[in-house]
């Protein structure tokens, strides 16, 4: 158990780390990459003995990316906007220059000295590779070693753990996720990120092809940062293989007031504690004031149909997940059967209690649902949901002698539905509930990332965090 | 060079090894497993000094499973029809039992212990895994050591060169192959193989997601064993992430007389030579004799419109394939750039000439196509055409000094057209030209697979194969 620690999240005084802002310094020699990079060393020196977001960092070859950068902008020849952004990779993609092991003991000293196409872009954009970001085992349930910044005995979610956690620590202002569930945007939820969980192959995943549902994504400080990361990516190496690939303006779209809110339920409203109700609802109560028009299923029967279609979505999302990934972790378990979790065995089990009817029967409800939001298109701008049920709980670890908790890094049950529906997913910081953020997400039809970007850079700017104590 | 060795291809006369009636005879005590695979090796051992199919061979392990195989059959449980087949298993898959060197200098000794998930699927039905056979390098155009069977100064095609040679030398009843352009028709055709290329997902890839256009697929010495292998393995892994998989009757559909054909020209017509012309207008004159309707690009304005839409494959294949793999490429020449051949340089090399867009337009060519391909569905029963351009051609290597040749396995020019609609394609060896086999090829809409497998089943038994010398 690590030591407890609290620094309570107050929406209204919490200062994110942000890089857009202070790349307009570099033009002017009043700031510089490499003193950037420095205050990122700093605060993690500060925090990392307690959050523990990374599982691997590599500050020197960060030192040299820093002063090429710099060299750059004092030429006045920036690769791009992030070029000298120090920025955290989940440790689910290979990078030529440091480990890559899934957060696995099975992959302990696992170092391909490759990129990632993500990555491999990530460096053509100049940006500085700091560190690997500790990630889930395999990106599933099974939790590393982070911790929440805001509440160290709490989650940070998962399964992109560090990723949401460096960010919100302020030890960097960007960080590379992935969800094949919920492993982006609650983890964001439960930190206080901003963070886009793309349209399904939206970014390159590379040689990580991992499952039909996954995504890279990214989580960052503000909004402008996060586009920019994935513009960036996307305009170097596209999208996944047969993928058109994340699309938009080359820097972030403008703030876009919606006209109409789908607000969805989910299967996760039922198990919904009341100040994240509260919160939420304080949230809709500004939407509604400033004229926004709110559809709930009660108004409208095709959001009904969609509630109706996503709600066994838990279900049907861990059948899939769990038989893709099968002959994986198979290989995995026979190789290495002590370097894998009981977690990951018992995914493997329930996939091999599958038949491929079973699969089938399992992608046939993905696809009802995805009729369903699609039928939904130009009902409204977009979709608005929470992100994550309530603040990130409490967790100290696995306890012996007793069972193993089912849900350590947290309940996708919020993110389910923007992972099988193939949407555009952002989060925002707009609730905060017993000192610890609550994510509020919009996500659109499939391509609509540009939109959600507007859409959740106007929510940020207009409407008051909610605090619920 | 290699010695050279003529065993001239007579359809009339030439026997392919088959499993499925050698099977019925394990029932009874007549034929053994053992006995199957020893026939095997013997063969082997015979051809295998010029003919050079595999790239590795584990007679110790094959035996092993013969006799696990024997006792299953004796016992009257056998896993499947296919329990106690030996197979070989292309180059690119990895298997538990012998390395993986993807015919790539760099990878030589890849040894990753573990089964990609049609391996597994076939160990799953009892199928006796007994070598690796060799593949074009990364399964590019850079031939490996296989020659043809019929003609050793020719090439086997690619890049599938060792399943599509090991199965038309009699050394296995069956082999798997993979496809992106035409690595699996194309070298078949050269082979005098029947082949299946599934619809684009039908057989699961497992680790292997190499591009949005490669399939896995089953090389034969006839039909029945081509499907039985097929539906064994989607019945046990499904097709690939995301898609539903090859389906079908759990043995080989019967035999169906199509009553409309469309045949059609390719870009690869206008190339082809007179007399594998000829011989495949021998073929249309018996199926014209047969009351089945043909339509051409003269007929019906949908078959231009199709024609047209393909006419531009190769270019919009290339792009596609090249592209995709660029990120794998360029991580293989970084680490070793002694161990990638020029032609897979090349590759690289226009991939990186190519932007994002490029890439969306390339793709948009290709959804063109299949929405042309889709608007054909009802007007035929399925695409005939050649499986390759005329006999295979002379390759004795390249030379020293000289430029390399463009397409040292040959021009897969009359197969990017079922690799870029996702059609399911059976090649049969209806046509010998210059005492070559020359594959001829129906194609359907995807998921289709098992009416082409019953269209192919019945052209193989109603049409006489056509001499041309």
């Amino acid at each position: 158990m690590t030591k407890s620690t609290s620094t309570r999240y107050d929406p209204t005084t919490y200062e994110a780390l942000t890089f857009h802002d202070a790349a307009q310094r570099f033009k002017t020699g009043e700031d510089s990459p490499q003193d950037f990079l420095e205050r990122c060393l700093a605060t993690i020196e500060e925090r990392e003995p307690v959050v523990q977001a990374f599982a691997h960092l590599n500050p020197e070859l960060a030192r040299a990316s820093a002063e090429a950068s710099a060299q750059r902008w004092a030429a006045g020849e920036p690769l791009s906007p992030i070029d000298g952004m120090p920025i955290g990779i989940k440790d689910l993609l290979e990078t030529k220059d440091m480990p890559t092991e899934f957060g696995c003991e099975a992959f302990r000293g696992n170092f391909p000295q490759r990129d990632n196409a993500a990555v491999w872009a990530l460096r053509q954009a100049g940006a500085v590779i700091l560190g690997k970001t500790v990630t889930a085992e395999l990106g599933g349930s099974h939790p590393g070693p982070t911790t929440n910044p805001f509440d160290s005995q709490r989650s940070p979610g998962g399964s992109s753990s560090g990723s949401a956690a460096a960010v919100a620590a302020r030890m960097i202002p960007a960080a590379i996720g992935s969800q094949v569930g919920g492993s982006i945007i609650r983890p964001a939820g439960y930190c206080g990120n901003v963070a886009l969980k793309p349209s399904q192959g939206g970014i390159n995943r590379g040689e990580r092809q991992a499952t039909s549902m996954s995504t890279h994504g990214v989580h960052a400080g503000c909004i402008e940062d996060m586009w920019q990361v994935a513009i960036e990516i996307a305009r170097r190496a596209g999208g996944d293989r047969g993928w058109p690939g994340l699309n938009g303006p080359s820097t972030t779209p403008a703030a876009r007031k919606p006209e109409r809110l789908i607000v969805l339920e989910t299967q996760g409203w039922a198990g919904l504690d009341a100040s994240s109700k509260q919160g939420f609802a304080a949230v809709l109560d500004q939407l509604a004031d400033l004229d926004i028009q709110l559809l709930r299923r009660s108004d409208h029967r095709l959001v009904e149909e969609l509630e109706c279609a996503i709600s066994d979505a838990a279900a049907v999302c861990n059948s899939i997940t769990n038989w893709e990934n099968q002959w994986a972790t198979r290989n995995l378990v026979k190789q290495h059967p002590e370097g894998v979790s009981e977690r990951a065995k018992a995914a493997l089990e329930h996939a091999e209690s599958m038949s491929v009817d079973d699969y089938r029967v399992a992608m046939l409800s993905r696809e009802v649902a995805q009729a369903a939001h699609a039928a939904l298109a130009g009902s409204a701008d977009a979709i608005i949901t929470l992100s994550c049920p309530g603040p990130a709980h409490i967790w100290q670890g696995d306890q012996p002698g007793e069972p193993l908790a089912p849900l350590p890094t947290g309940d996708p049950v919020f993110n389910f539905p923007s992972s099988m529906l193939f949407a555009p997913a952002v989060t925002m910081p707009l609730v905060s509930v017993e000192g610890m953020p609550v994510g509020v997400q919009v996500f659109g039809q499939p391509n609509q990332d540009a939109e959600m970007t507007s859409i959740a850079r106007w929510l940020l700017e207009a409407v008051a965090a909610v605090v619920v104590e």
